[in-house]
């Protein structure tokens, strides 16, 4: 039996979840909602682009892909229709209170609401858990990059002389990362000014920030990154052992192949809100259960 | 509320359970079963040892540190105390075939028994499924080693002529391995019969094997194990996202480390028979599931 899945925001993340939902043979889509439901590009043509998943029929998931700021509002009124929501919120400081405010509605809904399911927060989190687990005394240092930092890139074009900027974060070890911020100047600005003020800025000041001056922001555009999370630690009383993961991606197409596959999850728990530590990691996969233990086990 | 576990047998792996368990707030140790209940090393002297679970009192799991081939009568005895259980079964085929003879008994006797849980199968088992979720296309090699291999250590003594042996499996990548057979020989045994005997032998025909021949096992005999797993594949419809986890370890001190956080999850799950694919990650760990998700996610 196939499942109903609304893709809502139709960004990056967006556009990878209708690849990956097209790739996955358990999900039909019911539609996509879009602020401009006009906005109809090409590989939307045969699908329902509408701007409020009250005008869906038959959704049985919504894969929320928009800014992680709208996850709270659009999850709340979709969990009191009784639809399962998945999200990829990132805000690491603030998901047990997102938990907190969507567990007692999802419950009461009877619906199914798995939160911070992309991959840091997300898959990430589950294997610093399993690192937890394994070595039960430790430092675990999650290093990523090299690769854009969405927020810090908002934040250097917000800076006063900046046309356009794109901030990339270079893992240096032990969890410190340096920030190459490439900018694009407004006419007229000064450079010295502006790295000054970017500098100085509350998103960059405590980290080693370079700055780079370019003429044209759109050639550094790349969707890459990547991770290396290493906990050396202690397993019982025995010292010295070593857990690393590793892994360099396309960071858009994997947090909307994590998002399908917690919306599959979604069908498989209890009502109620859960990060991806709380779930049974075959509950991800497509298929049986049995099929799996036999293969991955 | 401390649980109460038992040790059932007490080799390498039942020696570091020992170790974890003392080194996790949350157990107290009812006692440790074994053949000879009259051996008691000096470690045990303020425990219970005893030659069977019946004469252990308030036994809340059995952590079971039994050879692979004495996992299932074990477990099915004790979980008809309705004591949950947990082991470290190693025969990657038959760990799905165990599920079904453990599953009715726990569930009848409402217990909980986790099974396969080591590294491998056990948490390896957990990346691979994640790594499968990540990327639902593609190829997963998991490299083992450098490190000895038991079945094939123990293969290499049967063979005519060995006195001792000690197989250390090498990885070559892409899940291929070389086998290095350190052979300390019987007097008068002729070398190049035991080459070609072990060569010939069922367990490393079809591997690229190597045979040293050394005075004294005993130098080279260590407890060092470690795994790389990699997965190349496709998130969605996306190429080249690159997954990798490696890690070297003391082999016997994860395994114990894992069996004693697979005890304590067996108390957070519902009465069955479960692999670690299974199960909730966070509920692995000691302590509140709420500190974990602000810690870890």
């Amino acid at each position: 039996m196939k499942k109903n899945a609304a893709i809502i925001g139709y960004g990056n993340i967006g556009k990878y979840v209708l690849e990956a939902l097209l790739a996955s043979s358990d999900f039909e889509i019911s539609g996509i909602v879009r602020r401009n439901a006009s906005d109809v590009p090409e590989e939307l043509k045969n699908y329902k682009v509408v701007d409020h998943i009250f005008k869906l029929e038959n959704v049985d998931v919504a894969i929320l892909c928009t800014p992680t700021r709208n996850v709270e509002p659009h999850a709340s009124e979709i969990l009191k229709m009784s639809i399962n929501t998945v999200d990829s919120y990132d805000i690491h400081s603030n998901i047990w209170n997102l938990k907190q405010q969507l567990s007692p509605i999802a419950t009461a809904n009877k619906a199914v609401s798995i939160i911070a399911a992309g991959w840091d927060p997300g898959t990430d989190s589950v294997i610093r858990t399993l690192m937890e687990a394994m070595a039960q005394k430790g430092l675990t240092y999650t290093n990523f990059g090299p690769g854009m930092s969405m927020g810090h890139s908002v934040a250097a074009k917000a800076v006063k002389g900046v046309k356009d900027a794109l901030s990339i974060t270079i893992p240096l070890g032990e969890g410190i990362h340096r920030r190459m911020v490439y900018i694009e100047l407004e006419d007229g600005a000064n450079s010295e000014t502006v790295k000054h003020l970017l500098k100085t800025d509350d998103y960059f000041v405590t980290d080693d920030t370079h700055v780079v001056f370019v003429d044209d922001i759109s050639k550094y555009h790349n969707l890459e990154h990547g991770v290396n999370m290493v906990r050396t630690g202690v397993s019982g009383q025995t010292q010295n052992q070593i857990l690393e993961f590793s892994m360099r991606i396309n960071n858009p197409a994997l947090t909307a192949q994590i998002l399908v596959c917690a919306a599959r999850a979604s069908f498989r728990q209890s009502p109620g809100c859960y990060t991806m530590i709380e779930i049974p990691p075959v509950d991800l996969l497509e298929g049986e259960k049995d099929y799996w233990i036999k293969k991955l086990v």
